[in-house]
This record gives C-alpha cells, sequence and structure tokens, in this order.
C-alpha cells in the first residue's frame, strides 16, 4: 500500500476512540490537501525537567502542535488553567506554535477555526519553500536504495530512512550477514576495512541502547551486566567507525532505519559498567 | 453537542475499524464541505427476493451509495464478478447510483477519484435546488416544537421529527402522560377528542410492531398472544384516529420520532392473532 496512505489512515484510525479529534485532525488533513505536509500523532514535548506533554497533533516541518479539547477540558477552571499553563510551557520550551480547537463550538464555527489553521500552515510552508528550507515528505521511493544510490550521498540533514536490513547491505552492496537465528547488528564495509555498517535498534529486550544529545551520542548496552561487559572489552580492542542507521518505530508502527552520520567510539567516557559510548563525527557520506 | 457534529463524527468512528474506508469517508465529507449533505452508513438495500446488501456510505438526498473497496475485494476473479453483481443488482432494484472506490489504488489517485464524486454530487445538489426539489439535512434547530410550530404544519414529506416524548406533548401542548414505571404509549388531543396523538416504537422487547408499505401501515402487535389478543379486544370497541410519530433508531444509535402521518384502524385486516393494523388516511396536519 501507498506509504503515506498507510501512514495517515492509521493515524486518523489511532484517533478515533476520541471522534471530535478524529473529526478534526481528518478535517485539518484534507482541507490542507498536502500530502507533502507529514503530520505526528501523540508527540512527546518535555514540559521541564520533571513533567512532559504527548500534543494530540505535531507537524514536524513547520513546528506546529494542535490540541484538541473535548467538552470535558473546559468543565472546571482549574481545569482550563492546567490547560494553559501546559500549553505555554510546550511553546517556551519547544519554540512551537501551540495551537487549540475548542470542540464546545459549533461544526460551523470549528470549520472556521480549522480553516485558520489551515491558513497559517500554508503560510508557513510558503515561507519555508521561498527560504529553500521546505522538506517536503517523504514518498515510498525515498525509502529505496536506489533513491539514494540515484541521489549518490547520504546527508543526515534529510534523514535518510531505509525500511529493512536487506536495503541497508544493498544501498553498500554487501551480502546480508546471517548469524543462526540472530541477526548480526552489523557488517564490514566491502572496500573500506576502517569502516562498519551498523543498524542499532532502540531499546529492546536485550540492548538498553540510546540515541541522545540531538542523535550525536549512542549508549551501546546490553541489558546483562556480564555480556555487557564482555562486549564492551571485546569492542574497545578494535574499535572500527560505523556508518550508522538507527532503528526508531514511531507511534503508529512504521519502523525506519535512519542515517545518523558516522560514530566514533568515544573511550574516555566508555566503560564496562556504562557501556560503549559513541559520537558522530562526520555527517555526510558519498555513495 | 452540535447535532451534526455528534452525528458525522460518530459516523466517521464507525468505519474506523477499516481504516481506508474511513479515509474516503472522511475525505469526501470534507472535500464536498456541505453540512446540508447527510451521509448515512451501512444502508440497507434489497437485491432481490432473498438477497440484501449493505452499502458503505449512503447520499439519501441524492440516491448515491459508495462501495469503498479495501485491497481484498480484488483478490480472485469470482471476488470481482460478485462484487460487479451485486453493484448492478443494486442499482436496479434501487433506481440510484453506486460509485466504487478502487483502495489499490496510489494516495492521489484515490484522491482524484474521490474528487470526481465530489463533483458528481454538487452537480446532483445543484439540479435539484434548481428544481426546487432539494431538501437540506436537518440541523438541531429542527427537531424543536418551536421550529414546527413556526412552521404551523407537519407534512410527511418533511419527515418532521422530534427526539423526545416531551417534544411531542409540547408540540400540541399536552401534558406529557406518566404511568407508574412504564410510558404510555400516547395520549388524548387537547382540543379534538376524535384524535390521539401516538409515539409506537419499532420492534422491543415487549412490542413486534412494524411500519411497512412506504411507511403507509402499521402492524402494533404486543409479544405475548394473551396481551396481544386483550389489547387489539380493547382497542377496536373505541378505535381512535392517531396522529402517529414513529420511533426509530438509526445505525449510529439516533433514535427519533417522526411524524408518519394520521393513521385509522383497519377493522378488516385487525385480528386478535395478526395484531391492529392502522393505515394512513392523512399526509399533513395544521398546528
Amino acid at each position: 500500500m501507498d506509504y503515506r496512505l498507510d501512514y495517515i489512515s492509521r493515524l486518523f484510525q489511532k484517533s478515533s476512540k476520541k471522534r471530535l479529534e478524529n473529526y478534526v485532525i481528518s478535517r485539518f488533513w484534507h482541507k490542507l490537501d498536502n500530502p507533502e505536509i507529514k503530520f505526528v500523532p501523540q508527540q512527546y514535548v518535555s514540559r521541564n525537567n520533571k513533567k512532559y506533554a504527548l500534543t494530540d497533533l505535531y507537524l514536524p516541518q513547520i513546528g506546529l502542535h494542535l490540541e484538541i479539547n473535548e467538552p470535558a477540558h473546559y468543565e472546571s477552571p482549574e481545569r482550563i488553567e492546567i490547560d494553559e499553563k501546559r500549553k505555554k510551557e510546550i511553546e517556551k520550551r519547544t519554540n512551537h506554535t501551540v495551537k487549540v480547537i475548542d470542540c464546545r463550538k459549533s461544526l460551523s464555527e470549528i470549520h472556521k477555526d480549522i480553516d485558520i489553521i489551515v491558513d497559517f500552515t500554508k503560510q508557513k510552508v510558503e515561507e519555508l519553500i521561498k527560504n529553500n528550507k521546505f522538506k517536503p515528505w517523504e514518498t515510498d521511493n525515498q525509502f529505496s536504495p536506489e533513491y539514494h544510490k540515484k541521489q549518490g550521498f547520504l546527508n543526515i540533514q534529510d534523514e535518510p530512512g531505509l525500511r529493512t536490513i536487506e536495503e541497508i547491505c544493498d544501498l553498500f552492496d554487501v551480502k546480508v550477514p546471517k548469524r543462526g537465528f540472530l541477526r548480526k547488528g552489523g557488517v564490514e564495509h566491502s572496500t573500506n576495512k576502517d569502516l562498519w555498517i551498523w543498524w542499532p535498534s532502540e531499546t529492546n529486550k536485550n540492548w538498553e541502547n540510546e540515541i541522545i544529545e540531538n542523535d550525536s551520542i549512542i549508549i551501546e548496552k546490553h541489558r546483562k551486566i556480564e555480556t555487557r561487559k564482555n562486549h564492551v572489552l571485546h569492542t574497545i580492542k578494535n574499535p572500527i567507525s560505523r556508518i550508522t542507521f538507527f532503528s526508531q518505530t514511531d507511534n503508529l508502527g512504521f519502523k525506519l532505519y535512519r542515517f545518523k552520520g558516522i560514530f566514533e567510539l568515544d573511550l574516555e567516557l566508555t566503560s564496562p559498567e556504562k557501556g560503549l559510548i559513541w559520537k558522530r563525527k562526520i555527517d555526510f557520506i558519498k555513495l
């Protein structure tokens, strides 16, 4: 199925338990009518050191959050104040815009309010295009090795993504490694022996991997202390730089391996307890 | 909540299990962008004497059915043939139009196909308006006694509807009857003693009521044979004509009492076994 259709129909479905939220999101999408603009549901935003928020909808390309408030949000002055505080904290913390739809209103009023947000979005997109800063939401074909081969490079600014390990290997013309029932975490580069092609996953049942500091640092550590220690001691003997595709699954269940740059091991910070600390050294690679 | 927002958001929610159907219906609604056009989900259509169909979406004002075929509909030539036969039978039986959206297509192709159906709908509506035959989908205020009082009449052509027994009584300025924990099925008219105001329900746990023959005949019968018999024998002693509001619940759970005309008892067809047979005599009443 068409990736964007698959994605956006899942997004609508995800919101369908709250039917007014579903109505507003679907209207915003269809009235905006621009498949180059990505919608993200349930966006995580930190509010301060302790608290976080999940906004109902987020448009990453223009930094717009949408909160769709069902009538219960207005049932007490305290609730209204809490929402207002939350909105301000998000805006302050992220420098994004937060817009609110009040679902107590009539159908025609809600339609007008959405039209205003559609216009706001179009204007923001036009500004980005004018300044040559607009990156359209990816289509199916951008997730293929062929697309990236044709481009001739990977740049972290473009957030290049692939769907499978097979596609990562295809991109570098290397054979997919097999290791019994476990998949290997990477493979040697075919021509440059000083490089490893690596596809770590975010935290799973065996690993507690993390990508932090604006994707510039990866902490790689096994959950079991003994395995972690052996893994660290083995790796530091011959620490090869890694072309890294970090695998993440989004709120809608779509898994992608995104190119994050070439990472080098930080031998000072690495330890058998803390695990391997990788730092991004290069943003770009020619293919 | 705004009736139409309540209704259409429930309709979207109902279709959310099939996410492509949900996507197509929401797009059709928002692109058409005319809250005077009613959408009905899961419309019952008889195909021939034995079979029936439920179409995914129906627009009663223009007689348009929409079938949204997820990819599974095209998995075999047999399945395709069955769908084609079904479409032809519906069109033949109802004289309506059946349009089909093929969800195997890409996002942009599906968008184009929906645009064509939006244009078709707009054109049909324009024709109806030109011929003075367009009846806009009701708004909240049309379900109020005040609205009908202001109109000064009820006409079955307009399918006048009220939401509660209280509103029916208010319309005729009579007191709402109470009878222990059971509601009475009707009440005497305040000025015309030859008329009864009646609000029968469709089949429920006590009654097997039916409205048939294009809403011109109502069969009223109790489920229990003994009660049915007593009810019939009691009613035929003094059969008063009835201003009738038949209560029906639609696919989305909205219950409405619709004015169906003034009904007279058909003493020939009525029997203690078959129940009371009421026939519509008058379509219109002044208020």
